[in-house]
C-alpha cells in the first residue's frame, strides 16, 4: 500500500492534479467500451492544425489579446521580503493618482516568500497602475527566512511554515528490502540531485474580468477553464452558475496554469470595485516568482541485482523542495517501472521560503526517472550487461505499485526495439568513457512509465445542421496540442465528411463539462466523448439513409461524403443530398444535438503509457560542455490520432528535456531571499541551438479497453526520459555518471575530477 | 378545407409565422403529456421579473447599447421613388471622405416602394456615415406607381409585382352559404375597414456584426435568433454552424422582428468589408418604412340569424393591402370563433408600392375581430337579443373550422361570466344610443380565439452544480414578456428553491433549440422543455435524498428548499445539506446537466386560447371625440405560470388594442409615394392619457393534454379583442356602428350623421 499525506494547506492544483488525473477511479461503465477494429481514413494520419493559419498568421486570440471597452489594467503589489510580518499598510494614496479606478489590500499578517502578493491596483492604462503602487504605503517587519533546502534542513533555520521544515509525505513497502539486498550480487548507492525549474510558457500568465451584474466572465490564459470558475465562486462566494471562463487560445502552461490564481480572483475583485473590465497579465519576473515551480529533489538510491541482471532490491530516500508549497513524488518510477519484488521508499518534502511548486509537465517522473535510469546504468555497467538488456530483462506485464494488476496493454517492448533500431544502439561504447580524444560521444537509454488515461464522465456534443454543417463542441481547453484538430477529425471520420467541414467550439464553460488539462487526461477524455457524439450522430444519419436506399441501418457504410449499402456499394447516397432531401421533408428542420460522453473503463486493469527515450551526445572533456547530438522518442500510446501533433508533442517534451538535462534551474540568492534569475537572461534554456535532431517514433496500437478509440494519453510521457537518457549517453561518453541536472559544464568536469579520484 | 396559396416571393417572415406558429402539427409525442394537478407554491402566483431591477435601472443590454472595440456604424441609402428603375450607382466617391470604412451596392434592377435599401457605408461614426450616404450616386428612372389600395385597384393601375395587383390568396367553403341566408329570419351586411398599422417598438431595429476570422457573431434586436441565424447563412452562403447570433434584451418587436433583416445582411457585409465590427440601427422613420406593418382590410360581412339568435350564414370578402408583400388572413374568427353551418370567404391581397407587411401581434385576427364582433353586435340588435347572449347562443366545443374536432380546453364561457361581472354587463345601453346629452356612455363586448400552442421539439437544459447552484438554459429570447422569470420559477417550483437560486441563460443560439417568438409559442414551447428538464433533475436528486432517507425516490417530496420522506415528513433533508454530503462523498463533484424537451401533444384536438374583453366609453357627440374609460380583459390561457407577467401582457394588449381602435394609421403621399408619418408626431399612439382603467383576469384551468404543466400562450390574444369591444361599446352609447378604425373623432361625427340618415 502506498501511503498518502496531503498537507491540508499545500497549494491546491498540486492535490487536484494528484487526485483528479493520476488516481483517477476507473469509474466501471455500464458497457466497456470496445475501440473499433476499423481501418480509418483520417484517423492516425498526418493532419495540419486547423486553426494553424489563424495561429501563425497572429489572428488567433490569446488571452494577452483581449481587450474591451473601458478595459482597465491591473498591476499587483509584491512582498520584496520572503519573510516579514505586514505591520500596516496603507491605500488611500493611490487614488490621488488621475486614472487609479481601484486599489485594494490582498494581505494581512505574513507573507512567506518573495513576491507574494499584498495589494492591487486597476488603472487606465499599465504605466499608472506601475505608479500607483509606488503610493501604496507597506510597513513590514523582515524576519529570517530559508530560502534554500540546504539551510531549510538546518538545525535551528527559519520555520517556514506552523510546522518543521522537513515534512515525510509518502512512504511505500513492498516485499522486504533487506531481504532484496540480501539476495543481491551486487548492491549499490547513489545520490541524485535535480534543480528547480520555472514552467516559463511563451505566453505569461493573465486574466480579464468583467462584472455585468452579479454575472462574471473571465478570459483566463488556464488550462482549466473550469477550474477557474469553481475556484473562483469559492474564493469570491458566489455560484459557479453566475460565472463564465472563456479561454481560446493559450501560449503553454506545461501545469503552471491548472487551477485558479490569486492575479484572477484580484482581477475580479478589483473589476467589481472599479465597475469596468480589469486585464492583470504577469511579468515574466513574476512568472519566475509566484505561478509554480517544479521541486527540486535530492534522491538517493540504494539497489541490488543479481548478476543475471535480476532486480532484487530498491529503495529510495527522497527530499524535496517545492517552496513554501508541497514537493513531487519521485518514487512512481522506482516503485512501478521495472519488476523488482523489494521496494521501500521514503520521501520528504522541506519547506522554504519561496513561491508554492505547482504540477510540472510529468511532476515527479522527470526526477525520479533520472535518478532511477541513471542508477540502473551504473548498475548495468557493475555487472556488465546491456544497460538496454537490464531494463528488458525486468520488464513486467504488470503494475507492480498497484497490487499487480495486468496492464490492459503494454508495448515498451517494441519502443525498445524500434528504438535502438533507429539510434544505432550497437554504436555505443561498451565500456563506458573508452572512447579519446578531446569530444567525446555517448549513446545512452532511459524508459518511461505514466498514467494518460481519460476521466470519465468527460461530455461532448456533435451538433448537426439542417444545411449539413457540423459542430464538435466540448468545454476543454487547448493547452496547445491540437484539441480543436482531433475533434474535427474524429467527428469528420465519423460522419465521412473533412476535417474543414466541422466547426470545433472549446473553451467556454457553458460548453459540456471537460475536466483540466492536466495529466495527458485530455485526449483519452476528449476524443472517446466526441467519437461517442459523432456515432450517435452518425447513427441517425445511418437509420435516415437506410430508409432512402431500403436497406437497414447497420448495412449502411459511411465514407467520404457518401452513404451506401455495404451489400451494394452502387445503391447509394451523397451526405448533401441526404440532408438537403430530409430538410425538403421536413424531417431535418432544425439542429440535431447529439450527446456524447466518456464513460469510463473496466477496472481490473491497469492503463499506463510508456515509452523510450535514445539519446547520442558529445561530451567535450576539457570544457566540460555536453552537446546532444541526437535524441529518438518512442511512444506506445494505443491509438495514435493525429500523427503530425503527435510527433510535436514528442518534439516538445524532448526540447524541454534537453534543457532540463543542461540548463534548467531557478537560483535563489540567500542573502536578500529572492529569485536571482527571474528573466531569460540569467534563467538560462534551450535555444534552437541547443536542440539536437528529434525523430519521434509511435508504436500505433490499439489499447482494447481504455475508451472507444482505444487512444491514451501523450502530453507528459515524452518530457519524462529525455534527462536520463542524455545523462546516460554522457556516462556512455565519459565513463563518468553526473548525477546533477542541470548538467552545466562546471558539474561535468567535477564528476570527470570525481572519475579520476574513483 | 381552408385552401391556401402562397406568394412565393411574399416576405418571408410571413410565411414563417403561419407555417411555423399557426400550422404547427401536433407531432404525436410517443408519451402524452399530463399535466401535473399537483399544487405548486410559485407557479400561477405572482412573481416580480427576475430582471426587473436591471431593465428599469438601465443595466440590461439591449442591442443598442451593444459598443465593441473598434465599432464602425452603418448607414443605409434608401430610394426615394415608390417605383423606380436604378440606371446606375457609383459608391466610390465615399471612400474619399476620411472615416469611411465600407461602402456596398445592395440594389440593382427596380426598386418597389420608398424606402427600400440600396446602398449601405460604413464610418467611424454616425455623422459620418451620413455625410457619405450624400456621395453615393444614384441615376433612377422613376415610374408610376400606386401606394394606396384604392389607386392600386383602379384600373389601368401601375402594376406593382410582376401579377396583377389583386390576388386571391384564401377560399373557404363550408356547408351552403346560400341554404344559411334562406334559414334566416334576418340577414345583414355590412363593410368594415382597417388602417395600416406600424409595429413601432420602443426599441428600433438593429444589429451589430462581429468577423472573427470565418465566423461571425450578430448581437440583434430580434424575435427569432435562430432564425437570424439561419437567415444569415443562406444570404451569406456560410454555414450556420459559423454564426452566433445574441440578443440579451429587447425592447419590443410585434412580429416586425420576425426572421432575417436586410440591415443585418448589409452590416455583416460591411463588417466583412471592413474587418471591422459594424453597427445598423434604424431610425424611427426607417421604422415606418421597411420593416413591416399591418396590413390594412376592406371586409365585407353578410350574415344570416334566426329569431333565436342561432346563426346560420356567414360569408366574408376582403381586401387586404400589406404593401408589396401579403395581406393578411382576416377570415379566422369567422370561421373559428362561434358555431355556424355555413360559411363563406374569400380573401384578396392588394399589392402597393408600400413596404411589405409582417405579422404584427396576432396578424389577420385584430382586423377580422373587429369586423366580426361589431357585426354579430348589429345583428343581435336587429333580433333585439343581448349580444352577449348572441356569442353564448353560438357557442362551440369543437374547432368549425378544424374538421369538428374538439376543443382540448375552452374557457370562454367562464370568461364572459367574469367579464360581465366585473364591467357590470346589466349596465349597458338595452337600446344603443338610448342615452341622452352630449358625452354618451355605453358598453360592449368582444371574444377571442387564437392558438398559442408549443413547437414540439423546443429544447431546454437544467444544470445542477455542486455548489448547490442551478442553471435554466434555453436559446430562446425574452421579447419583453418575462421569459428569464418563468423559466426560474418554474426551474425553483420543481426543485423546492426560490427563483433567485436559479441562473437563467437565453438569447444566445449556442443555448438549446428554441423557435422564434411569434405566434404566443413561446411559454408553451418553452416552459413545458424547462419543466421536463427540471423534474429529470429533480428525479436525480429524489434519488439521492431516498439513500440518505432509506426510502424509495418515489416517497420523496421536495419543497421549500428540503427534501422529505411523504410517509414521514419528520424523515428529511435540506437540498443544501444534499448537494453538500453528495459532494463530499465525491457523488456530486461536477455539474449535471438534464435535457428536457417539448415532446408535443396529442393529436384529435383542438388547441386554442379563449378571451372576451368588455368595454366602457364615452362619446363626445358634438366633437366625436372618444373615451375609453374602462376595459376588462378576460383570458382562458389554461394554466396561469406567473400571474404579474399574464396581467402585464393583457394590460399590454388593451394598451396596443386602444391605440388600434383609436388612433394608428400609416398615412401614404399619393403624390409623392413616401409615408406621410413616419415619426410619432404625425403617426399618433396612444399615450398615458388615452389609457383607460384596465382590469386583466385570467380564467385558470388546466389543459389536460398540451404539454406538462396544462399551458397555453398569451402572447396575442389580448391583442385582438379591443377595438371590437370598444366600437361595440361605442355603438351602445350612441346607437351607430363605427365601421372603420382608428375611430378618429371625424369618422365618428360621419357615423352619427349616416345614424341621421338611416
Amino acid at each position: 500500500m502506498r501511503k498518502k499525506e496531503y498537507f491540508a494547506d499545500s497549494e491546491e492544483a498540486s492535490l487536484l492534479y494528484r487526485e483528479e488525473f493520476r488516481d483517477m477511479k476507473t469509474e466501471e461503465p455500464e458497457v466497456a467500451p470496445s475501440p473499433e477494429k476499423d481501418k480509418f481514413e483520417i484517423i492516425g494520419k498526418s493532419t495540419s492544425r486547423i486553426d494553424g493559419e489563424k495561429i501563425v498568421t497572429g489572428r488567433a486570440p490569446y488571452t494577452h489579446d483581449i481587450k474591451l471597452r473601458g478595459m482597465l489594467y491591473g498591476k499587483i503589489l509584491r512582498s520584496p521580503h520572503a519573510c516579514a510580518e505586514v505591520i500596516s499598510m496603507d491605500i488611500s494614496q493611490v487614488q490621488s493618482l488621475p486614472g487609479v479606478k481601484a486599489a485594494i489590500q490582498l494581505k494581512k499578517g505574513r507573507v512567506t516568500y518573495a513576491g507574494e502578493q499584498v495589494a492591487a491596483v486597476a488603472a487606465v492604462d499599465e504605466k499608472t497602475a506601475e505608479q500607483a503602487l509606488k503610493l501604496i504605503k507597506v510597513e513590514y517587519k523582515s524576519l529570517p527566512f530559508a530560502v534554500t533546502e540546504e539551510k531549510a534542513m538546518e538545525e535551528g533555520a527559519p520555520q517556514v511554515r506552523k510546522r518543521p521544515n522537513v515534512q515525510k509525505f509518502n512512504e511505500y513497502t513492498r516485499g522486504n528490502i533487506d531481504k532484496g539486498f540480501k539476495e543481491a550480487d551486487f548492491v549499490l548507492e547513489n545520490t541524485y540531485k535535480t534543480a528547480v525549474e520555472i514552467h516559463h510558457p511563451a505566453e505569461t500568465h493573465g486574466s480579464v474580468a468583467k462584472w455585468e451584474g452579479e454575472r462574471l466572465t473571465v478570459w483566463d490564459s488556464t488550462q482549466a477553464i473550469f477550474g477557474v470558475r469553481d475556484g473562483l465562486a469559492r474564493a469570491l462566494k458566489i455560484p459557479a452558475s453566475r460565472i463564465k471562463v472563456i479561454k481560446h487560445y493559450m501560449g503553454g502552461g506545461f501545469g503552471s496554469k491548472l487551477g485558479i490564481n490569486d492575479y484572477t480572483v484580484a482581477a475580479a475583485m478589483l473589476a467589481k470595485q472599479a465597475n469596468k473590465p480589469v486585464k492583470i497579465i504577469l511579468s515574466r519576473r513574476e512568472n519566475s516568482l509566484c505561478v509554480g515551480n517544479r521541486p527540486s529533489s535530492l534522491q538517493t538510491i540504494k539497489g541490488g541485482v543479481k548478476k543475471d541482471g535480476t532486480l532484487t532490491a530498491l529503495y529510495l530516500k527522497n527530499y524535496t523542495s517545492g517552496g513554501i508549497g508541497r514537493g513531487d513524488y519521485c518514487s512512481e518510477p522506482v516503485v512501478d517501472l521495472y519488476k523488482c519484488p523489494n521496494v521501500q521508499v521514503e520521501e520528504h518534502s522541506v519547506f522554504t521560503n519561496t513561491g508554492a511548486s505547482r504540477p510540472t509537465r510529468a511532476p515527479g517522473h522527470v526526477q525520479g526517472t533520472f535518478a532511477l535510469e541513471g542508477f540502473l546504468e551504473e548498475l548495468a555497467n557493475k555487472i556488465n550487461l546491456d544497460p538496454l538488456e537490464l531494463r528488458k530483462k525486468n520488464y513486467s506485464t504488470k503494475n507492480q505499485g498497484d497490487k499487480e494488476t495486468p496492464y490492459s496493454s503494454k508495448g515498451l517492448n517494441k519502443c525498445y526495439q524500434l528504438g535502438a533500431e533507429k539510434i544505432g544502439w550497437k554504436r555505443r561504447n561498451k565500456r563506458p568513457g573508452e572512447g579519446n580524444g578531446k569530444v567525446r560521444r555517448g549513446l545512452g537509454v532511459a524508459s518511461q512509465i505514466w498514467w494518460g488515461v481519460g476521466r470519465a464522465g468527460t461530455q461532448a456534443d456533435v451538433k448537426l445542421h439542417p444545411d449539413g454543417s457540423v459542430e464538435a463542441i466540448c468545454g476543454t481547453q487547448d493547452i496547445g496540442c491540437g484539441t480543436r484538430t482531433y475533434m474535427a477529425t474524429i467527428t469528420a471520420e465519423t460522419l465521412g465528411l473533412r476535417p474543414k467541414d466541422v466547426t470545433v467550439k472549446i473553451g467556454n464553460t457553458e460548453y459540456p463539462w471537460c475536466g483540466g488539462s492536466g495529466g495527458s487526461t485530455t485526449t483519452p477524455s476528449v476524443a472517446p466523448a466526441i467519437r461517442d457524439a459523432a456515432l450517435k450522430a452518425a447513427d441517425y444519419l445511418k437509420k435516415m439513409a437506410a430508409e432512402k436506399l431500403k436497406a437497414k441501418p447497420d448495412e449502411i457504410n459511411i465514407t467520404k461524403g457518401k452513404f451506401s449499402n455495404k451489400n451494394d456499394p452502387v445503391q447509394s447516397i451523397g451526405y448533401k443530398k441526404l440532408i438537403e432531401e430530409l430538410r425538403k421533408e421536413r424531417k431535418f428542420r432544425r439542429e440535431k444535438v447529439f450527446h456524447g460522453e466518456y464513460v469510463g473503463r473496466p477496472s481490473g486493469f491497469a492503463y499506463n503509457t510508456f515509452g523510450a527515450h535514445f539519446a547520442e551526445v558529445e561530451v567535450d572533456v576539457e570544457t566540460g560542455k555536453v552537446k546532444v547530438l541526437k535524441v529518438v522518442g518512442v511512444h506506445e500510446i494505443g491509438r495514435l490520432i493525429n500523427k503530425i501533433t503527435a510527433e510535436s508533442q514528442i518534439i516538445g517534451g524532448i526540447t524541454q528535456g534537453v534543457s532540463t538535462a543542461l540548463f534548467e534551474e531557478r537560483i535563489m540568492d540567500n542573502t536578500t531571499g529572492n529569485v536571482a534569475n527571474p528573466n531569460f537572461r540569467d534563467y538560462k534554456i534551450a535555444t534552437s541551438l541547443d536542440i539536437p535532431e528529434i525523430t519521434p517514433l509511435i508504436v500505433d496500437t490499439v489499447d482494447p479497453r481504455i475508451n472507444n478509440l482505444g487512444a491514451k494519453g501523450l502530453g507528459e510521457p515524452p518530457r519524462i526520459p529525455p534527462a536520463g537518457a542524455i545523462a546516460n549517453a554522457v556516462y556512455n561518453a565519459i565513463g563518468v555518471h553526473v548525477r546533477e541536472i542541470p548538467m552545466t559544464p562546471d558539474k561535468v568536469l567535477q564528476a570527470l575530477k570525481r572519475k579520476e579520484v574513483d
